[in-house]
């Protein structure tokens, strides 16, 4: 195989990857946004079918061939080049570690699993979903054993979302935030409460339509690249490459905030994918490298940016246009009330206090099911029963209990500690930034142009070029530590609350 | 070969074939409907490389020698697998003779081309739209050369739309019409014409939107597996099948009729569509057979059925409840203002009188540009001059002229007298129909059931397996006419006019 020839068909074989999972992408996305209902099944077979094809594609004694002889002149290659085929073998040997069968049947299962997800939750179903949930949670099992045999399969999964990150990785890491988040509840919990009131009222949805496209301008994304629509669950993805990126968001007509969060979180994503650097398009290094720098990413500009009190000094006179009722209140009314630290059922509406409760309790849930301790059928019961210890409320039903993510329908499990895990790269991330950008004054003056462009050039435009631990010691220069980020809840919390 | 094992390939095949047409459907259609407008190239760079892999799918040795295997043995065949191979085996043979890269970026040209247009047509500029047209027109008639060298390329294009049909028939058709149709229309034109004012007002785009969900439940359509969307332009697509099928429709907000029509008549393609036998998912027989046969049904709701007395009556009260200000109206108003005959610049809000015009002029164009006889750069001053010629009218922008319709742009060249023929196929089959079902008694209950089992019977349920020719001979007994659509206009608008 000649060298030059061998690097050119790397691209095309990425490129040809790039325009299946554009084509998924956009049948999934049809499913999430427009689809008629009824049409499940349709969409399971189409993906199903394509699912089979990219199996072949990517597992091909030629795809093989070429990936192990660019793997045996990797000094030959650039930094991108040997990236691209570390990442393209992992995913190959994994891949060829399941038979294609399951592969094939397990992605049919996602789709359908999915549908009776959005049922179930509606209808506040838990047992209709269940058969689902258990071939999900068994798949994932199997799969990692195959994959990974010589590992715990929850392990596998957790480094699936975030290189580098274990179970031991993890344990350490929730035991650290208890530790100082539990002490800091009861301390506010002791204090009054503040007043939310001025968030409740009557938001007519195309008003908070209008919002979201001010606010997609104020956190600087470029509308010709990324589109906006309504689902029942917001989230972010890319169509085939960086260059198409939609978010969704959820209005609820009595409820602006919840929008207005959705919109500024699920735009942290599209910020860091729609950052990567032109020439990763239609690459495996195109968009974010981890699921944890990801949601560092969104709960960075949800969180740090979005409920500080400059952003909401700049964001409230456009609030008051849409919103005239809310003339009544003050900027810093706003600020408090979106930052109302109050224990809840819905991991999404959390404050930022309570979050990282709700996910440890997910953390525990599914490490128990993987380890056969925990059987699905008794999932919500164990679920009712931590959110009672942990937060010390009582779940009213499925619908806002063990129902209330779609993650593990489409087999998003090991997903969610990266929440937690962003949460905390987000505040030293932000701590470093302070070194170098006057992040208070460009929030004044509603210019996110030098906090985007830190990010972009520390973070957002090598796409996934560096492991998350990479990321961490060329942006920071030092090892990943909890303490700017508990630091940071005590500090706020502490001025709202006058602990 | 063993026989049984080739039949199932047969469905493999076709199903695989179904789930890339649902991948590439899905990413048109998400360009039509809420892609961000920045993302088109996008599109065309994944579109162009799945273009590439149906295109060796669909010529491998592997297919070859499965369908002519089949074809071989053809007497042992059902009648729908008889069919299937034919299909199949034309559409191989032709595909072999376009060389890959030829059609690769032809998919890709295609693209680009429509989203060029569609700016185009906003900003009235047919000169940045003029290259990529001309490439169009150059390509279609090189592959026309390709695929059928012993045949006028525009022969080879109008039989793609319709089995059948060529240039000889269109004269021979057009002519006849035009006989009839313009002594008709000088009637009209002596005579005082009807008021629409009714027409016209504010009618918010909620409230339209929710009359063509009302008309999608008087028309009949299931919306748990139809969905509609609003495009710049209407249409009706399927997505992997007929079990998901979307139709569009554009609200204009001083013109509830526009988008009343576009959904009875995308209805009439939707209700066609899904009509197919559920065995015929996923195999080269579901949907309609022809652009003739289906613009016979979709012309058949908007018309024959939407722009009749007993329709209109019908869905009057619905009407007035969304829109009060036609309280001042009577249903004979309504009637008469929806059937004006006016010429007019623009097809699609044309009346059925003067419908054929717009067609024919289409035809004469693009018929004389694959001739050589006409320029793509002299295509608006033609296009212009026609439209004085036939319809007496000055076009006065290439916006409401050249510019209308999407057609060209996505290379349907041969198209446009489908839509002609399909006035006449739908008034024969009303003729034929009446002999069974009592269609005013029908309408004037608001109940479509037995008119859509008629069509379902004869029609719709049979997918692709008729040629057009046979479902004339199947249904009709008796062989095409013109005379009972000339008849219908001259009777309806001798009515109307007092001729």
């Amino acid at each position: 195989m000649e060298l030059n020839k061998a690097r050119q068909d790397l691209i095309k074989l990425q490129q040809r990857m790039a325009a299946y999972s554009h084509a998924t992408g956009a049948i999934h996305y049809d499913g999430e946004t427009v689809a008629p209902k009824g049409t499940y099944q349709n969409r399971a077979q189409s993906l199903a079918i394509l699912s089979e094809e990219m199996y072949k594609i990517s597992t091909s004694a030629e795809t093989v061939e070429l990936l192990e002889f660019l793997d045996a002149n990797k000094e030959s290659l650039d930094e991108k080049e040997r990236r691209m085929v570390y990442l393209m073998l992992k995913g190959l040997r994994d891949m060829k570690k399941i038979p294609m069968d399951e592969y094939v049947e397990y992605r049919r299962l996602l789709v359908q699993s999915e549908a009776v997800w959005e049922k179930a939750k509606r209808n506040n179903d838990f047992e209709s979903y269940r058969p689902y949930l258990e071939k999900v949670f068994a798949t994932t099992k199997k799969f990692a054993e195959y994959c990974a045999p010589e590992k715990d399969p929850y392990d596998y999964w957790l480094n699936e979302y975030e290189e580098g990150m274990d179970m031991k990785f993890c344990d350490e890491f929730f035991g650290e935030l208890k530790e100082r988040i539990v002490p800091l509840l009861h301390k506010i919990a002791e204090k009054p409460q503040v007043d939310d009131s001025c968030l409740a009222g009557d938001f007519p949805e195309y008003k908070q339509e209008e919002l979201s496209l001010y606010l997609m301008d104020v956190l600087g994304l470029d509308k010709e690249h990324v589109g906006l629509s309504t689902t029942e669950h917001p989230f972010t993805t890319s169509l085939g490459s960086h260059l198409d990126e939609r978010i969704t968001t959820h209005y609820h007509r009595d409820n602006f905030a919840s929008s207005l969060y959705s919109v500024v979180h699920e735009g942290g994503h599209a910020l860091y994918d729609t950052g990567s650097e032109d020439d990763l398009a239609y690459t495996v290094l195109d968009g974010g490298v981890s699921m944890g720098i990801h949601e560092s990413q969104s709960r960075f500009y949800e969180n740090l940016i979005g409920r500080s009190k400059p952003f909401i000094k700049h964001i409230y006179p456009k609030l008051v246009e849409l919103f005239p009722t809310l003339s009544q209140y003050t900027e810093d009314d706003l600020y408090h009330a979106v930052n109302k630290v109050m224990p809840s059922f819905v991991r999404t509406e959390s404050d930022e206090a309570t979050y990282c409760l709700h996910v440890m309790i997910r953390y525990e849930l599914e490490k128990a099911i993987l380890h056969d301790e925990l059987e699905v059928k008794d999932l919500h019961a164990a679920w009712n029963a931590k959110y009672k210890e942990y937060l010390g409320v009582d779940v009213p039903n499925d619908t806002k209990g063990v129902l209330q993510d779609s993650h593990w329908s489409f087999g998003a499990i090991g997903y969610f500690p990266s929440y937690a895990l962003g949460n905390a790269y987000g505040a030293q991330f932000m701590k470093k930034m302070k070194e170098t950008v006057d992040v208070e004054e460009c929030l004044s003056k509603g210019d996110l142009g030098p906090i985007n462009e830190w990010n972009r050039e520390y973070i957002w435009k090598h796409g996934s070029l560096y492991e998350p631990k990479e990321i961490l010691e060329r942006v920071l220069g030092e090892p990943f530590s909890t303490d700017p980020y508990l630091t940071y809840l005590e500090e706020k919390f502490g001025e709202i609350y006058g602990l």
